[in-house]
């Protein structure tokens, strides 16, 4: 199982206070590029891996979702999202993928939002999701992105240039990083968007469409700060199916 | 048509001195892992991008194609290719793919080593190798790593924490770069990973396989200045099919 960061009052505390925590979808700046990642909602039976306070699951349901399942680690989060759930149509279980009872060919949508940079044992999860899809079923995720998570120092730095830029090493060596985001000691598995890609395809998905998320001019435009994220991309979005 | 530096006299010796130009594939490290993302070759019709010296095409002669056409845009590498040349079998035309009359559907494989991030219009050129492609065709291609390519100063530098590491910026912004290689001013185009892979997609072709290649721990152990290598992969490898 992976490490829950998210019961930590502190963690939970300053995760709490980003805008994406608090403006849910619309404050989260790749979402229209992930919304037109994904397949129509109407009549979808939905699962949500690591839903947090399940922004993405009240708005599947709001678009005609048949039923939408969040399963997360953190009870914390799982309280709060069970506390703005709809009467029906959302359920959330406390759990892991590889622990829960789901059965075989149940969902038409997997759908994870910044959670599988975490799983220690990617490729097994990805054969999980490929069992509960049904025919045609779509995995819709996104990522840090490799670029960001490869670094065992991540951070900016401005160079003899004078232009800032994000220093990598140790791309290719994937697996563990302990990093320090909100806290010291963050556990994440570095992966290389080929390592994404492959473990796909070597579960039978097709790819349909692969992002390395930055803002637009628009964007940049309202929020001039978002500009160094052109320099290299936060999130890696990735649309398969079967 | 992409800028021909390779009739450059001073380029052209320069890179004659490289060893993948001295000792052909044996020369390519990447090459063990291009190989493997190849199909089978016999009786393949089989159109080659940038041939170069042609070694790729006497391989692919020797491994029963049925006939190989391998285009460049330079005169001193087609000449150096057509004097190595089998009696039949394989064939040299000056040009560029866009220009030549080339018959619809009439190839089954078509590979490009490290001549695509020369293109200023991929996407046309990616529309011209979909028409060649005979049903269930392949294309095979290396191209400069987007991390590679992407840096307006590209180079490793040495971090606060002793590390070697190599700095991007730039990464989101696709497009020109003016490097120096050999010589000062080679033109080069920057494509970030999704965009090669979307660009794929688009003309509706199917990801088979995607490398970030780096050095084996048996290359490294042969030749220890590879392992730097590790750091960000020099060679993006794509396997796609029609």
């Amino acid at each position: 199982m992976p490490q829950n960061i998210y019961d930590d009052p502190h963690f939970f505390e300053g995760y709490s206070q980003f805008r994406r925590s608090r403006e849910g979808l619309a404050g989260a700046p790749e979402w229209p590029t992930v919304r037109s990642m994904l397949p129509v909602m109407d009549g979808l039976r939905v699962l949500d891996l690591g839903c947090g306070f399940g922004a993405f699951d009240r708005w599947a349901h709001e678009m005609g979702a048949a039923h939408v399942l969040g399963i997360d680690l953190s009870e914390k989060m799982l309280a709060r999202a069970r506390a703005q759930a709809p009467d029906s149509g959302v359920t959330y279980r406390l759990g892991d993928i590889e622990q829960l009872a789901l059965s075989d060919a149940s969902f038409d949508l997997v759908y994870s939002a910044l959670a599988l940079h975490y799983i220690a044992d990617l490729d097994a999860v990805i054969a999980v999701i490929r069992r509960l899809l049904a025919p045609g079923g779509h995995l819709v995720f996104t990522v840090e992105h490799p670029i960001y998570t490869a670094p065992s120092h991540p951070g900016w730095q401005t160079d003899a240039h004078g232009n800032q830029v994000w220093p990598i090493n140790d791309y290719l060596i994937e697996g563990r990083r302990v990093t320090d985001w909100i806290r010291p000691g963050i556990v994440k598995y570095h992966h290389t968007v080929a390592g994404y890609v492959n473990i796909l395809l070597g579960h039978g998905f097709s790819l349909a469409r692969l992002e390395e998320w930055g803002p637009t001019p628009e964007q940049v435009a309202e929020h001039p700060e978002m500009a160094v994220e052109l320099h290299r991309p936060p999130f890696l979005l990735v649309a398969a199916h079967v």
